[in-house]
């Protein structure tokens, strides 16, 4: 193939200086076409650019890969990646590349996989470098220059002690500050901080970015190390994951990209907006009970988006600062009631004051001091209930161990729809006598 | 104050053991509540808590802060810091703290803040280690024994050549492996990766995350280096970003948290539905309009909210879509006008399906098929607009160097609002005959 463009050999330097310019050349490209750029390129060298893509698009041009590529590409990257890799893709793509992982990488995916899916388990990495504690520090030199080839350079050592448990750790920086002779016990900092293996993305990203470290231990229930989660690792995850629970939000599939096929995310948002619309008929049902109502005061129609809608946003911000309380674990789980109470008290002091507004205007425009005082009304109790759903949703999610942010803004929507149709048309029956 | 409470020994030893347990209870708690807690102990040792805080709660707690706290607090951050720290005061509060900062702070500050706001140059830090080309490696080991007291543990050196130009980088481990005689200049890595200080956090993030470096260089137009940006300061700076345009979106303040006073809440918040009721107004003038023609057929305001709820949710799925892929950098800006095509025409397909779902539905529901058509083609024509309108706003607030998250959802809202209304009832209006 490499006889194709006498551009390789230029392209080969390039993509060896520096991988991830071409994978974001590729990435801005179609999928089709990156799978043909990939296929004309020496395996080896396409292979290089696949651990710096992200893991859809790279599972996407895989689909298409030949044999030779798959090995190459699984030369490159750790368990991790596979797993992510794997994960993206259909049974038969998958049956495709198993064949080609070689033994180790087969075991390590074994374990990884007993983790669950957003734990660190799941991205840690077993290259790490772990000594006896007795090691005196010219050894510990030694195995590093006979293991420097192999290896990619690291920042920290782990110390063991007595059966194998993790009893500290000691930074490059400090080996090389040290006299030969002296045991690494001396030098290590024993006050270790690790985390275990289930332990979530988001909660080891918060961990590691408030104590400023870049590299945290895996340890299992006796204290042995079993790998390391790096912060540059968790970054990419945290990037995707805080930024796809506004996908699920609304219902976009956390695999759909900007440019994704039409055909693919016509199948993925379609589904959602389904449910929606049997929302949407929810709130319909209930002004089809006032239809004989609204046949005889015409102006009712014009009001219902305007609570309807305001109820809609005031219970937005209550979601918004919810979804980013619970990402950024600012919520301890014995003050999730406090914090429904203080939304619904927002909103209904919200609902007043708006309500207040809007009820002047209504009987500014139409003359009618009840359609004021219903359009108000109607108002406080939908932002009531709006501060309170848009703060109850995720927490309920969670604490039913069901992801706060799967379409939260669909159920919210819902709510205040339905809510803000039944209080607003109900004060309506109830003053109707005042109304016409 | 020592003397106050006999608890002072026990936590004294807590917070020197891991100060970021006690900035995880103080953030639980109120701010009068923290702000007497942090008043209580004695400065030393509170102050050590402070580099662990948010910044936003950190510099709630000093506003009450004595003196002698804000000395002891002062010593314990880098300028970076200081400066988010400033950020977040009132002119009152920063004028106490500014006449204890040091000589050193004062000028790092001043440095600082020549960059813009969410760029690298604010939290780089100027604490990193550089030598010449031509030092021997037993001469760097050297100078970093001497060093080791003052700085805290680093990973990489930096060498620099002619005029002072950074020509390279080794890490610890580099240096450890290698021979006391050599140079340094053949043992470091001659491609560097740097960025200059201009550069936005969200990019140094991806760039990180993407090669998977832990620290970058920050250098001048020269060459020459300035600074250093570390993946875990990046980090936390990444993980509030990202969450912050779910606030933006619906018109929340970032610097409101879950338990921020409801005084607080209602000042930020009320703002943002007043601009959401203006909306909300266009969209009953419109209703308004034509509200004759509902008088007559009091059906047609049943199906309001099915029309403007699809395209509402349609609209906020483009929106999603668009906004992290403006996160992740997935969109180079020559195919902007293409992502904008593109949703337009998932929109209007998702709007045909859907919209024929539910003109069958209404049909069914009301024995009118002109009722069906009329619901059907307004579904399209709002989904149409709702996919062009959720994936322009956000492109089109970001080429105006606008941020592309400020109420977004809310500019999306009406234009689904008034859209839906006006396409579902100028078609209504179009076949009245048939209808009535």
């Amino acid at each position: 193939m490499a006889e194709r463009t006498p551009l390789l050999p230029l392209l080969r330097t390039y993509v060896e200086r520096d991988s991830t310019v071409a994978a974001q050349v590729l990435e801005a490209m179609s999928v089709p076409d990156a799978q043909e750029v990939m296929n004309l390129m020496p395996p080896s060298v396409a292979a290089k650019i696949v651990p710096h893509l992200q893991v859809s698009f790279a599972a996407a041009l895989l689909q298409t890969a030949t044999p030779e590529l798959i090995k190459a590409v699984l030369k490159k990257l750790d368990a991790k990646r596979v797993v992510s890799l794997l994960a993206q893709l259909n049974v038969e793509d998958r049956e495709r590349i198993v064949p080609h992982l070689t033994d180790q990488l087969r075991f390590e995916l074994k374990e990884q996989l007993e983790y669950p899916e957003d734990s660190i388990g799941r991205i840690m990495t077993r290259q790490f470098l772990s000594f006896h504690q007795d090691t005196k520090v010219q050894d510990v030199t030694r195995k590093l220059r006979l293991l420097a080839k192999k290896q990619p350079p690291a920042s920290y050592v782990y110390v063991v002690g007595e059966a194998d448990r993790l009893v500290g750790v000691l930074n490059m920086y400090g080996l090389l500050l040290a006299s030969p002779e002296q045991p690494i016990h001396d030098l290590m900092r024993s006050e270790i901080f690790a985390l275990d293996g289930f332990t979530s993305q988001e909660e080891a990203a918060a961990e590691l970015a408030r104590r400023k470290y870049f590299a945290v231990p895996v340890v299992d229930g006796q204290g042995h190390i079993l790998g390391i989660v790096r912060g540059q690792d968790l970054m990419q995850e945290l990037q995707q994951d805080v930024s796809e629970d506004l996908l699920r939000m609304v219902g976009v599939d956390t695999d759909e990209r900007p440019f994704s096929p039409i055909s693919f995310s016509l199948r993925k948002r379609l589904p959602w907006l389904h449910v929606n619309l049997v929302t949407a008929f929810m709130a319909a049902a209930v002004i089809a009970m006032f239809e004989g109502l609204i046949a005889k005061i015409t102006v009712l129609a014009v009001f219902l988006p305007v609570v309807a809608g305001q109820g809609g946003n005031a219970g937005a911000q209550s979601l918004a600062i919810v979804m980013r309380g619970l990402v950024m674990r600012e919520i301890p789980s014995h003050r999730r009631k406090q914090l429904v109470l203080k939304e619904t008290v927002l909103g209904a002091t919200n609902g007043a004051v708006t309500g207040l507004v809007t009820g002047i205007l209504a009987w500014l425009l139409y003359g009618n001091p009840t359609l004021g005082l219903v359009v108000g009304l109607g108002m406080l109790v939908n932002l009531l209930f709006a501060g309170m759903a848009g703060a109850s949703i995720p927490l309920i999610m969670k604490s039913l161990r069901l992801d706060p942010a799967q379409c939260a803004s669909i159920i919210l929507t819902t709510v205040t729809d339905v809510i803000g149709f039944l209080a607003f048309l109900g004060f309506a029956l109830l003053f109707r006598n005042q109304l016409m």
